[in-house]
């Protein structure tokens, strides 16, 4: 019989889409959906880097190189080094999206049974990375009562083998916002010289931290050799449909055998990558703005949820997430049944059960992750669907019991 | 100590790229290089085509679905039918290019260890992508003798195991420019039914076959379940750069497994999309100029080749690609020479030396491809130089040694 590889099976299907149906059935029941379960922000894309590609002049749209178009590499070792990043045109490759960037790392750094640490809870998009290159994900479990700070060293290393190659970290943090400070970055580095791990560093939300200082792994002084960088144009210019990244690395061998990838695929989008050389060009202040209009999302939304009763937000430092405890039995059923069972002036919220974004089973179901990617009215008229539904929910389960659950 | 892995070790280096340093080097010594070494058309994108981009009313350039825009998708639907391919838009993955498409297909229906058999010569970077996959590629050699003509199917059955899951086919090819018969596309797909592989088939040139008519294996009564057509606009619609492809396939099974590889990088190219439903509403004579280009191009550059002493080159019917053997030691050499030891009038030529699509080592020494990618005057230049280079060529192999290289 024909059958699929074990890989096709095991590969987990996006656990924010299988609530996709639901919301389609409200929407055709008329209800209408607030749709804080994905990070696809509201905010304009430039007009002026969409405006790069209309006047572009295009006889024929060529391959590009398979690092991408050197005039665009020259521009982002630019942004880069107004971030206080120093790297050079060839210590860059242009990918489609972060995705490829992460899994050129996975395919480059890590043999098939090999062991990746990410602190959970984590995008849930590395489990299908490592999934494709046959790489195990390792969990180290953040708590909320931290608000998902760094967990203690200690836990790394007791997890550590001699099949564990990488930590990826994400900073600020999809699914959390939580930001690293200086001292745990040092700390990971630390761990990862003694143990000679690659240390991944995610970081597509830069842009957006707004209670500390934005620290890169490439910031870090004798770790150059271990990082790479997984970057993406998709949130800071809210361009998530161009697909564009970028993979950085310092490490020549890493960088080499990265590029032996780039060249299968041939090269990187070619549209987008005009769009990503005049981003680099748009005023200093671009940045403020967006930036201004997240921090009054995000602190309306940690806000509200904090005066729910039984609701707990840490306030996140960064990106334009926040995880929230909520007086529930089971995340992946509220959510559902948000969608399935309940309006308020027929409307509800599409949110994204935080057991997606745990290694560690059983973990998350009592969370959930709310994108603040919609406006100030929108989040209000969201959070006041959230307050009543929490009241209705025949799962609803009391702070005692909640908070027994959350340490079991 | 920090190590990449093993098939970051071993993943091929680009055969074609290898020679670029030397081009480059030749350039600056200021010699015209004619590119008859990769498969980048001088053909105009149409400017419809990118108009639609231009013209395109983008406020927030979002995620699109991860199978690819429903619209551009119903538009391929329409495209495919007029090939007489009968599918819907819930069995097309729009893919970053034709290269994604071939990646989810080996992700997707292999496991590591598993086998893939592909008639050699074949597209070198199907390497690639089995090495990141961790198949092995078994070979079975066609010959320049029959114009690179389907081996015999007792070929296959010879060397299929246990492990063999799928047979790639690319018709018309890249390299040879061979298009397989109604024949042997139904030998194809006896043994696919036989013994229970996939098909993929890799359809890049569809639109440009010269001498017969073009089958896909979609047109196979009875092979649904096998087939995965691995599809890109990157030539029909000379938009390399564009990165746009389609996975394609009636198996459910398959579909949906792939699927949740689309779904972890999240959405093909957004812009490339607009193109690409645009390119739908070509009108429906738009291939007839393209085709008559490249038909003029082959019939001369086959003709040049051919009235050259100790040259061989079959004619190939479809795609834009021609193998020729000359009368040389080995094609790394000889096409190293040409770009760094030789010209005429301050010309050379840069061509992709034929040891890159064969899997089988020290097949392909007295055999390049010739991209017929360029003009017609530039492919009279070219052939005048290739003709003079190989009067000189301090590696020339007469035509009896050569004969005996050929059958050894």
């Amino acid at each position: 019989m024909l059958t699929i590889s074990l890989r096709g099976e095991l590969m987990p299907a996006s656990p924010i889409r299988k609530l996709v149906p639901y919301a389609e059935d409200a929407k055709k029941r008329g209800t209408k959906v607030y749709h804080l379960n994905i990070g696809q922000p509201d905010i304009e894309t430039p007009p002026a880097i969409l405006d790069a590609v209309r006047h572009a002049d295009i006889k024929v749209l060529e391959y590009s190189h398979s690092a991408g178009n050197e005039s665009y590499r020259k521009k982002l070792v630019e942004y880069y080094k107004r971030n206080g990043i120093n790297v050079t045109k060839d210590e860059i490759i242009i990918t489609a999206g972060g995705s490829e960037a992460i899994m050129f790392g996975f395919f480059t750094c890590l043999n098939p049974g090999d062991e990746v640490i990410i602190p959970e809870p984590f995008y849930a998009n590395y489990n299908g990375f490592a999934c494709a290159a046959g790489v195990k994900v390792v969990p180290i479990t953040s708590s909320i009562e931290t608000g998902f700070a760094l967990p203690p060293i200690a836990d790394f290393e007791k997890v550590i083998t001699q099949k564990t190659r990488a930590i990826i970290i994400c900073s600020p943090n999809n699914p959390t916002g939580y930001l690293y400070s200086r001292e745990e970055m040092e700390a990971l580095k630390e761990i990862c010289i003694n143990k000679k791990l690659y240390l991944f560093s995610d970081e597509a939300y830069r842009e957006f931290c707004y209670d500390g200082e934005y620290i890169s792994a490439m910031h870090l002084e004798g770790l150059e050799e271990n990082v790479v960088l997984m970057d993406t144009i998709s949130k800071r210019y809210s361009a998530c449909g161009a697909r564009l990244g970028a993979f950085v690395t310092k490490n020549k061998t890493v960088y080499e055998a990265a590029m032996k990838f780039a060249q299968a695929r041939l090269s990187p989008p070619g549209l987008a990558q005009i769009m990503g050389e005049a981003a680099v060009d748009l005023p200093d202040n671009f940045f403020d703005a967006p930036k201004a209009e997240y921090l009054k999302r995000r602190n309306l939304l940690v806000n509200r949820l904090n005066k729910m009763p039984g609701v707990f937000c840490p306030n996140p430092g960064g990106a334009f997430y926040a995880m929230a405890r909520l007086p529930i039995d089971d995340s992946d059923k509220f959510c559902q049944w948000m969608l399935e069972s309940f309006s308020y002036n027929n409307e509800t919220v599409m949110m994204a059960p935080a057991t997606g974004f745990y290694g560690t089973a059983g973990l998350g179901l009592n969370e959930v992750r709310l994108a603040y990617v919609l406006n100030l009215d929108a989040i209000n008229a969201a959070m006041d669907c959230l307050e009543k539904a929490l009241l209705e929910y025949p799962g609803r389960v009391e702070q005692p019991e909640l908070e027994k659950l959350a340490k079991s």
